[in-house]
C-alpha cells in the first residue's frame, strides 16, 4: 500500500483524476498500467486511492525525468492515455515533483 | 476537487495514510485542517482521495517550503499530528516535493 522509496532526491508523478460513471474496462486497465510501470526502469513504486465521490490520486515514484518520459511514451500506456482522454475521464491533471526530503516515519513497519 | 494550482515551481506536500477503524473525531478534525490550512499564508489548494481499503493520499500545495514549515509548526495543526500520531492513523508517511512541470490540461474546465 505504502510505496517503499529510497532516500531522496526522486521524483513523482501526481496524477489527479475524475472517473466517469461505469467500469467500461477501466479497472482491467488500471492493474495492467500498474503492471506495466512495475517493469520500467527507474520505476520506484506507487501509491493510489479513489474515494467515493469519484476523485483519485495516483502517486507514481521514479528515479529521474527520464524515466517518467519513457513510461509516458510507451506504446501501450500511451494506448491507456487516449482512451482515458475519450472514456474513462471526465477531468485528470498532472504534475512532475521533485521529492526533495520525506516526513519522520513514526509508524516504520506499518502497511 | 482539482486544486487550481498557479504555474510551477511551488511545493507539494504528499501525505499518505491509513487509518484505524472508526471515526473517533477524525473527520470533524479533517475538516478542520482543511479550513484552517486554506488560511495560511503561501496556501495554493490541497486534492484528497481515500479508498475503501483505508488509504488515504492527500496532496497540499504550498508556494515555498517557508510556507510548509510555518503549516506544520501551527499550534492547532501540531495538536491534530500527535492525535493522528496516537489514534488515527495505523502508519502514514510524508514526502515534500518541489512541482517542476506540469502535464497539459486536456480537460480544463472539468469539475
Amino acid at each position: 500500500m505504502f510505496a517503499h522509496t529510497p532516500p531522496p532526491p526522486y521524483y513523482a508523478v501526481i496524477f489527479t483524476s475524475l472517473r466517469t460513471p461505469g467500469d467500461q474496462g477501466y479497472e482491467a486497465m488500471a492493474r495492467r498500467m500498474l503492471e506495466l510501470a512495475a517493469r520500467q526502469p527507474g520505476y520506484l513504486g506507487v501509491e493510489s486511492a479513489r474515494g467515493s465521490d469519484g476523485l483519485g490520486i495516483t502517486v507514481s515514484y521514479w528515479r529521474s525525468e527520464a524515466d517518467i518520459a519513457a513510461w509516458k511514451a510507451n506504446a501501450e500506456h500511451q494506448l491507456a492515455q487516449h482512451k482515458g482522454r475519450q472514456t474513462w475521464y471526465e477531468g485528470f491533471f498532472t504534475r512532475v515533483a521533485r521529492v526533495e526530503r520525506e516526513g519522520p516515519r513514526p509508524a516504520d513497519g506499518a502497511k
